[in-house]
């Protein structure tokens, strides 16, 4: 061991972050590696993705987390795998040594072995994948707006699907018929009874960790918003033009936005571990991975899959679990740092859900709660988290502004195809 | 003629918005061609290329001026030429017909022939290359920092070159060395004595349209906050690793910010007009295309080229020609649109210049004034131009934000390249 233990921390969200930020008040030196130079807040990522709010302030420059923290070194690099005999994480940057390695690397998009769709859809993980739905969509409109298009051309373009009905897909959802409100204030030579969202979702109901009562109010207030809602319903092809049903049904559209299943990152197949079918590192129930080499290998948030005690399905992939893995975490290796190895059992603490479906609009779990209410505790509970004060404030002030006027000053293609 | 006249308008920047403005208060239709969707402030594009602004800042979707006027369309697509004869635009969209055709194109980057130099330096005329910059400058601090860097290519890396001193230039290679400090505080394992930015001028003064002593106190300034100022310096080559000057010197750098040149849009060549060596279209002091074919033809802004009367050489490419220009362009249309062909003659009043030199840090020409109160000044004018009440409010924010902290929350890398 070198002179003072040396943790490597693979993915700066909120898992990663959370115990970087443990780690740098102890005697230790972190290297944190994420292939971004940012975190990113991806609840609000459906908000880039309709021009709400711009890339900024939802990604907050990793090293200004860790600027009074000498300890902790970023690495901007993509993690590749880890070699648990020689205790070395392999990155494209080339390998970095570890005491104890902790992996908080995420989850990606899952298509279900769906080639075709994962080339033609939009995945809606990244920055980079929110970006590019915002120039889609925008362009779309820019191009059934154009007077030589066929009817059945513009009405394929105006056809935005929404696949999968979680709080990403009903976020998605309800914040695109706003944007379309927005444009048909704007667009004046466009037919608007063309356009038209639909939210699509394999099994009956939406939102699953919502109560009965508070997934039909959702589905509701989606209704009455224009969004077309189609329980039941499953996802088999889509080749850019065509949306397959497996009811044989086909919806023309040039927009499929897939926010329908996550599974943990490729990385997580070469770490020596055990994995889950959606590929989640197995781990034990003190998060250390299992059959780690060395024991000093851990894993925390969408990246593991802990399934422990009479539970019948792993957690949740949300940012609570991860950070409150990322507490225990810490604690446990730092037991082992002092040679206690008597580690702690992680307690998942459920502090309830809730989404937005809109301007004004939302449900909460726990307390139970709709409308502008939900809608306000909403803004608050993701306010604060937001990093960075000055972001919260020039979030809070569009937010209020959009509320308001309905405006969405986003409205830009950044892209450059004609 | 169809039965209101129609105005053709090439071009969404200041001179094209504005005369859309001044047209859309008449019984015409207007259609306004831009390639982009949005209007841009073109004078803060080096905030955005330096991290300090995000882009929804600078643009503004081009359709919302218009929300009230049904009589504008946006059209957008990229202008490739005019037919005079047949009265009609074309463009990569098919043709557009027109009874008054107004080009307000703007202009581009003059790479003055030197077409590797074109290649490997990076532009800043749109948002596409501030972002281009601000992806590459944060990219090569991460490329730096990697410890298996040699001392010359780490260096390398870190020398940022902006050649051109005019108003861009001088406020890039300022905002750059801000930026500097903001990285030195946050990546710790980077040698800063390895950083350094260069301006490059090859007359023997900056911001020619100052008077000496102001162009003297800007090099002071400059020189103060770390710029190593190079006038009389003229490049001769870059090949994206070395940038070769006339004298023979050799600067080994992989960024260099091109900021010494403009000249018009190549479509300017296939109006039909007469061509200035810059490829600006030679206009009349009446704003008419010089030998327009059905008199029906004017050029405004950074596209066209005024030179009348003892004026020694044409127009600067500043804002304020277009927009003064779009006055006196939309009077004489509409006089001929009344028959009326006694045209009004374009006469300029300068208004003077300024130019930020960074944080609390800038020069104005008229009433002259330096440091914080010019800075004070600057931030007024160009905060109160800024479209759209809520960005003025979110800027204004984020520059008071910056100026005492020094943050730059901008600083994400959102393209993909490890």
């Amino acid at each position: 061991m070198a002179d003072k233990p040396r943790i490597v921390i693979v993915g700066g969200g909120f898992g990663g972050i959370k115990i970087a930020k443990l780690f740098a008040k102890e005697n230790v030196d972190i290297t944190l590696v994420d292939r971004h130079n940012f975190h990113l807040f991806q609840p609000l990522l459906y908000q880039v993705s309709t021009s709400v709010l711009a890339e900024d302030e939802i990604a907050y420059p990793i090293r200004t987390f860790f600027r009074d923290n000498k300890n902790v070194n970023f690495f901007m690099a993509k993690a590749q795998g880890v070699d648990q005999e020689r205790n070395v994480l392999i990155t494209n940057h080339g390998e970095i040594p570890y005491d104890y390695l902790i992996l908080a690397a995420g989850a990606t998009t899952n298509f279900f072995g769906m080639k075709e769709v994962e080339e033609k859809a939009y995945g809606m993980k990244t920055i980079q994948e929110a970006i590019h739905i915002r120039n889609h969509v925008l362009h779309e409109f820019e191009r059934a707006s154009k007077p030589y298009r066929t009817p059945e051309d513009r009405r394929k373009r105006m056809t935005f699907v929404v696949a999968g009905g979680g709080p990403t897909g009903v976020e998605e959802a309800g914040a695109l018929t706003e944007l379309i409100d927005v444009q048909k204030k704007e667009i004046h030579n466009l037919d608007f009874n063309d356009v038209q969202v639909i939210l699509i979702e394999a099994t009956p109901r939406v939102l699953p960790m919502m109560p009965e009562d508070l997934q039909k109010e959702t589905v509701r207030v989606l209704e009455k918003k224009g969004v077309r809602v189609m329980l039941d319903t499953q996802v088999v092809g889509y080749d850019g033009d065509v949306l397959k049903l497996k009811s044989g049904a086909e919806i023309p559209t040039t927009t499929v936005i897939w926010a329908a299943g996550v599974r943990a990152v490729d990385f997580m197949n070469n770490c020596g571990g055990e994995n889950a079918r959606d590929g989640r590192l197995m781990i034990e129930e003190n998060l250390m991975v299992k059959g780690a080499v060395n024991k000093n290998v851990f894993a925390i948030g969408d990246c593991a899959c802990f399934m422990h005690g009479d539970m019948k399905r792993p957690l949740p992939t949300v940012a609570p679990v991860a950070t409150q893995e990322a507490v225990v975490c810490h604690k446990n290796i730092m037991k082992l740092i002092k040679g206690d190895t008597n580690l702690e059992k992680f307690v998942y603490k459920d502090l309830g859900a809730m989404a937005t479906i809109g301007r004004g609009q939302a449900v909460v779990g726990h307390p139970r709660m709709t409308g502008f209410l939900a809608w306000c505790a909403w803004m608050f509970v993701h306010l604060i988290r937001l990093a960075g004060a000055h972001t919260n404030l020039t979030v809070a002030i569009k937010w209020t502004w959009n509320l308001f006027s309905g405006i969405r000053l986003g409205r830009i293609i950044t892209n450059m195809k004609l």
